[in-house]
């Protein structure tokens, strides 16, 4: 079941209260592919970089069974670059440095073996770009998911809700979904959105955990509580990674899939904050997320109460 | 199986962006006793109030079992009041007003009758208060629980460390957890805090739900996601109750046990929200409550992942 992933191939500069990361290897689809290739082998990578990348990062990702035809490599320019520090409770975090590089002025193109992905999962960036993907697909995707931020809400909503009208799962956080919809209260947000176009939202609560709603139906899974979060950087491209990889595994659309798949986001999201960067999303094994989403399911599980 | 609640039975006034409830009942042991009465028929009051207060409410409380011979009725003597006002996104809320009136030299006596309960429930009051409590029981409790704010941290730290040592479940906020433990990491607070005498810790995390902790164990209870949250007063009290209630029912001290009494407390604490004070605790059916517990059941359930 191919994946088709779009996002920033970049590098990274984190402070945490835990230390210095240096400048590593970061960027959307890095996240949402490492995850994603934990459940399935099908992956096809839209992105672009500079020279300045190291071939041993991409070696990594295609042994994993990531496709790099749709990944763009720009001679004698550089890959994007964001350089933050988090605040000492990991509760909000300062920019320090962005360039964009290769990113001003990325055109996506999609391979011809990518224009009939049966999942494409668009990462946070422009909405022109994400459109731009879309536009260049052949058939109707299964499943297409698209994360976004509040950036792009406030200097391109026009784009952006042009582009939240072709998709079905839209991934925001909480406050992003406030801001969209215009409303504090999460259900009512919800509904509003879900007009918007996606069938499907996922709303992500950070430490809090993440609201699945489709229609009448809604779902509930906790974060993993956790002794500490020491980078969470990439968090949420891992959860929508490991959420669409999960669907393109199983094939499963129904709300009962989607609920699985949105525990194996968690799961997988709940690894990556244990270390700087993609670390801790290489070379896990498969006993290792069973493991993690047997944990989740202690977590929650009770017997009947009444 | 019977409860002792403790805790304060006053008046409320509450403004919330909903609309002004004027002078209403309210207090931790109203809110603890309507809750836990939907689970128990022997419960025991122990408050204080003055001759201001309706004889219609509280026979309305005699009427679903709850015993009011450890309530304290001072004549000429005023009961406490609570004015406060919620934040335009009910995060918040600030005090207007509080006159202590009879609360100010509250000394609780027990009846004869309570003295050997098998279940009591501590609400939030001065530390010394609960500790006297404490000290007139004759038996030893199956189960002690105290409820508690950031308030008594600040000004009675020593007192409340020594009732925490006497009880078995300690139930508080998230905010209140990091501040009696200096630790932001909640996994770490919940370490800390069962070391200060309570086997089991209940974190209450508002809209994010509750977490059960002891020892290696964690449980994590969703809140009920709600379009509107019409009157959060009281709703930490109705938790607890729920909490009690289930557990005296039951009797069951287990894990597993109070995982299905956290569920209850969410479930109860669900409704209370959806109206000013004690309104929508009060002639709630059975099936009320089995279809609002069945929602918390829908809203986390899903099938095995892996």
């Amino acid at each position: 079941m191919s994946l088709v992933t779009v996002g920033t191939v970049a590098f990274d500069d984190i402070e945490t209260p835990f230390g210095k990361a240096g400048k590593i290897v970061g960027g959307a689809a890095t996240y949402i592919s490492w995850s994603a290739s934990y459940f399935t082998e099908d992956i096809q990578l839209v992105s672009v970089i500079g020279d300045d990348f190291p071939e041993t990062e991409l070696d990594m990702l295609k042994e994993r069974g990531v496709d790099m035809e749709g990944l763009q490599i720009k001679e004698g320019e550089k890959s994007f670059f964001w350089a933050g520090k988090y605040h000492t409770n990991m509760n909000g975090r300062d920019t320090l440095d962005t360039q964009l590089n290769v990113l001003a002025d990325f055109d996506p193109v999609l391979p011809d073996a990518y224009k009939n992905a049966e999942y494409v999962m668009l990462g946070n960036l422009t909405p022109q770009v994400q459109m731009r993907v879309i536009e260049q697909l052949e058939s109707k995707p299964k499943l297409i998911a698209l994360d976004t931020m509040n950036f792009w809400m406030d200097i391109a909503l026009d784009d952006l809700l042009k582009v939240i009208k072709k998709i079905d799962v839209l991934i925001i956080n909480d406050e992003e979904a406030r801001q969209l919809s215009g409303e504090y209260s999460l259900v009512t947000a919800a509904e509003k959105i879900i007009e918007m176009g996606p069938g499907i939202l996922v709303i992500k609560k950070g430490e809090h955990g993440a609201l699945l709603f489709h229609g009448e139906d809604i779902f509930f899974a906790p974060a993993l509580p956790l002794k500490e979060v020491f980078d969470p950087t990439g968090a949420g491209d891992t959860f929508a990674g490991g959420f669409m990889g999960y669907i393109a595994k199983t094939g499963d659309l129904s709300f009962e899939g989607m609920k699985k798949a949105i525990i194996a986001g968690s799961a997988m999201a709940s690894f990556c904050v244990e270390r700087f960067g993609t670390e801790r999303l290489k070379g896990l094994s498969d006993s290792d997320i069973r493991e993690r989403i047997q944990r989740f399911e202690r977590l929650v599980r009770f017997d009947t109460v009444l």
